[in-house]
């Protein structure tokens, strides 16, 4: 899409810092700078979130989420990784071309990526019920 | 697994509110209650999260993330998800089998998924020469 920023980087148009690229998928450092090591994952593909994209970009994208959260983990200093997607502004979703966030993670390093929220004492029965997909 | 409490899940040997199932995956509602409709999609094969988890198994978990995600914004009265999964002790895991939370959001509902962190200043370009898969 012209004016999607994520479709620009992938053409070459606005720069990135590469973290890995295939034939469908392309991984760069997020641009915000927050965490050590923040990657976004993306289609080559334009699609706006995992509710309009193809199952075979799905996929592929996660494939490489996968390949990525390896090599942090097996070849690197990392112990884990938080692996992030919004779907929607609803959502907190800010460009609007499908993308994967991995956070690395370090034993100790004092995040939490985790959306701590208090219990409702929800009626997990019926709203089993009420969202079931028959 | 024996001790794993999804495989008892799995197995029928603890209960669970189940949202969605198929011969490799299983859906059903997070037991916290913290977020309604907070629901977590796990493959029926064990593994421990995506880092030892075969890549058919995360195309299998993905794919019924989209699904659900999908019934959940077509269907019923949601505007987007927040996609969230945790991997190894150090990245906040808590249950050993590998999962995908979804957490259904609709407009101005007040949470805050996205774990911000004060921007670092990090050197992207030297970070990127430091991780990147080649």
């Amino acid at each position: 899409m012209d004016d999607c920023v994520f479709c620009k980087i992938i053409k070459g148009e606005l720069p990135s810092y590469k973290i890995y690229e295939n034939d469908k998928v392309l991984a760069f450092l997020d641009i915000s700078g927050d965490y050590y090591g923040h990657t976004l994952v993306i289609p080559k593909n334009h699609c706006t979130n995992i509710l309009d994209c193809s199952y075979e970009d799905l996929a592929e994208v996660t494939k490489a989420v996968k390949l990525i959260s390896n090599h942090f983990v097996d070849n690197l200093h990392f112990s884990g990784v938080n692996v992030l997607n919004a779907n929607g502004e609803s959502a907190e979703q800010s460009v609007f071309h499908l993308h994967f966030h991995i956070i690395p993670r370090k034993s100790n390093d004092g995040f939490h990526t985790y959306p701590n929220h208090d219990d409702q004492n929800f009626d997990l029965e019926k709203i089993a019920k009420q969202l079931k997909l028959d």
